[in-house]
């Protein structure tokens, strides 16, 4: 006897069943629906991307490269020489896009672009190798405009999804790139910095300013504070205990503890910044820049409650250069941004070599929907399936096919039962346990009679009609439920 | 200066550009109203599985394995243990799926899956590595109702799509495999048989009858016959030619001959088969399974010029059982069947020890969409924008943005010109060259009198109306536009 395989997936991968697809592919819709609304129109790039396209720092320690199989051993190199690998993100691979077509686009280019992308870290609680993201980006423009027209999208997407309670969360990267000079620590530093006050959040100010301020490693390289040697993590959220920090000193742990602190309403955040980092043309310049975003989200209908300045804000990805975004679920904190983004001006610069703006936003497909089901603003089915058609005689299937038939040419959706259990009862059990809310019913004495069986699952009565009221009375049931 | 990366993408893969994807949706949301209408529920299941699941006789040569990397270099096995793979169509997983879940799945278990699968063939033209396919299976039913369903949702998806000339060709595995005992060749030879039986489409009876005959490689093994030496083809089309046939003799060449010409209507076709094969209870079995599809689908609805028993349909994969569908589009016979499946009684028994009977059939989305376009059943558009509101005075941007965000709460799809080009020349012809239908204009004029110009791109015309009557005069261009 054949041995078996286990049915099993690999670690760090999922699968989603009928209910859960049936949810996400709504919410799906309303998002697609959103992003077109504002004139983003859809793209698809490969799953598979050249491995040169998508190396980088951001990206080390992540990417999944295919080898082709010949047998159980992978081919080797010089018969397949293309180095390929599974995309990580639909951020580069948009850059790629636009490079390759930029004779062909307009300008600017605005797409959006649902898809899974990969990356092979260690597998955690809520944290999957395979994900999806649903993505709008805008090509080709430098104005605040287009990064409060993402923004302003932000906003209409939960609206439209039913959340009430979130708060997008802006930044602007040249304030922070003015921290330096601000604070009195040196510009190498700042990458550094930022992955430390992005978790702000998680930790907890003081703890980040200990890390920050703490003394480095003796020969301090950064390489070494931030690489984890046996297991490559990739976008972590926890810092190493490397037992070191990054050495700054009281008086710039004092200043960034000041900085982070600056809060209030948008206007006043601008002001005490504008304040304190006077003469700081970064900071001017950032603020300037969120100033504008302001007034075009003011005209553009985002109440102010639905946005704020959040100058702990950072964004780990190295390549954000302008306005950065987050998303909080105001009753599910811990669900961490699940809409994230920012303005990324140098990105595509590494395909080609004019300088092409570019800003945008992502969605965390799997993260929104758990958040949505938490919050009950999606609706869990268990099947589309609005009719089973029962067979309480076997003779008769023939007519059976005809009544599904002509229910789904009414375009409602119907199932004939086709389970090897035919006693009735295990056909209503099914119909209950798949919660389909209409069963038709026609033994001999419907049959005799011209005429159907009609059961409302939900209200638990059933109906008897003349066999032509079929799709009538069908519709009538689901549409009472519809409304109720 | 730093140096660019190419803007290209691997061979084999490809991009959907915004026209393509906006066509593709639609398509694709059309073939799922019709699955879920015959009670298929969604599923998803990951693009990665373990290599043990995927690694079979069909599937040599194809897999892509995945490895880590760190740096440049793939992580070493011990560091990474769990050998894992992409998938290279939703069957297997479907069957994985089913057995791990097969204590709380409905049975029987209809599922659709769109999904992208990867195979590492060599590129050809109009094939590629990686490609969807949009399923619909029943796991758990041994009924021919099942594949009578089977085949009703091929029939009612095409007609969705609007595709009028097609045949669904229909055959049975266990009438084929009642070919040795009718030809007088070895049981052994049927899956080479088959294979070349396929091909007949292609390269005509003929050759496949001298393909059938000529003598074998001594010392012949079947392996060697249809091993390709320097490139795994895996589903290759064109037979290898090794110089060798199967070496059939004249007889069995004759009798398979006088089997494949058996034609004519569905009626015909089995009575024929019934009488040359009286006896053999392989294809009386088959012929019988056929008969009551054919009757199913008369009660179905499924007219009788729709489909067709056509006995050299065999389907190349291994794991077929039953009858096998393909369709043929009548005015595209270059393509190939588009919408293809079959009885796979088997291939749950790969994970778990009870039999678990299947059917089903796959969409070849990609080759579909081509053929839809080649036929004009899809609507191709460059944008879903419907509005672009211009920008003719800076200063007015807030305005501009309170136009838009009137036109997006009335769901009309509008986007702000964003371009670099601040022109009015360089707006219209954006809007132009998008095809975007209505483009809202509002200079100092408009400001003062509180009005609106609104263009009419399709038209070559404008109108200039109150501001208050801007949704309602673009509401009804686009409305006028829809109908025509």
């Amino acid at each position: 006897m054949r041995e078996l395989i286990r049915p099993q997936l690999p670690g760090g991968f999922r699968d989603y069943s009928a209910s859960e697809m049936l949810a996400r592919l709504e919410m799906l819709e309303k998002i697609r629906r959103v992003y077109e609304r504002f004139g983003f129109d859809p793209l698809a790039t490969p799953g598979v991307e050249r491995l040169e396209t998508l190396a980088s720092e951001d990206s080390a320690g992540i990417i999944y490269e295919l080898a082709r199989l010949r047998g159980t051993r992978p081919l080797p190199r010089s018969e397949d020489s293309q180095r390929i690998a599974l995309r990580f993100d639909l951020t580069v691979p948009l850059a790629r896009y636009f490079a390759a077509n930029v004779d062909v686009l307009p300008k600017p280019f605005k797409r959006w672009q649902l898809g899974n992308v990969h990356r092979g870290e260690k597998p955690q609680a809520g944290r999957y190798c395979e994900f999806a993201q649903c993505d709008i980006d805008t090509v080709g423009s430098s104005s605040p405009l287009a990064d409060a027209e993402i923004i302003c999208v932000m906003y209409a997407t939960l609206t439209e999804l039913g959340v009430t309670r979130f708060m997008i969360r802006v930044n602007n990267r040249k304030i922070l790139n003015g921290l330096p000079a601000l604070a009195g620590f040196t510009e190498e530093l700042i990458v550094d910095v930022l992955r430390l006050l992005d978790k702000t959040d998680k930790i907890g100010i003081d703890a980040v300013i200990h890390e920050l301020t703490r003394p480095p490693k003796p020969l301090y390289k950064r390489e070494e504070l931030f690489a984890i040697p046996e297991e490559p993590t990739g976008h972590s959220d926890m810092p190493t205990d490397s037992g070191y920090g990054l050495g700054l000193g009281e008086a710039a742990g004092n200043a960034i503890r000041q900085f982070i602190n600056i809060r209030g309403s948008v206007q006043e955040v601008l002001d005490q910044l504008r304040s304190t980092a006077r003469g700081n043309a970064l900071i001017s310049e950032g603020a300037n820049e969120l100033q504008q975003i302001a007034e075009y989200l003011t005209a553009s209908g985002v109440p102010p409650e639905a946005w704020c300045i959040d100058l702990g804000v950072a964004r780990g990805l190295g390549y954000y250069t302008g306005p950065v975004f987050e998303t909080t679920l105001l009753d599910l904190p811990s669900f961490g941004s699940i809409f994230s983004g920012g303005r990324y001006d140098g990105l595509v610069a590494r395909f080609m070599s004019d300088p092409v703006p570019a800003t945008g936003s992502s969605i965390g497909v799997d993260r929104l929907f758990a958040a949505l089901k938490e919050l009950e603003c999606v609706r869990m089915r268990t099947t589309a399936t609005q009719v089973l058609v029962s067979i309480m005689d076997p003779g008769h299937v023939t007519d059976y096919l005809g009544i599904a038939a002509e229910l789904r040419s009414a375009r409602i959706n119907t199932s004939l039962y086709l389970g090897e259990d035919r006693a009735f009862k295990a056909q209503l059990a099914f119909a209950a346990r798949q919660c389909i809310p209409v069963v038709v019913i026609c033994g001999g004495n419907e049959f005799a009679a011209s005429a159907v069986t009609i059961k409302d699952m939900g209200a638990r009565k059933q109906v008897t009609v003349p066999r032509k009221d079929l799709t009538l009375t069908v519709r009538n049931i689901l549409d009472a439920r519809t409304e109720t």
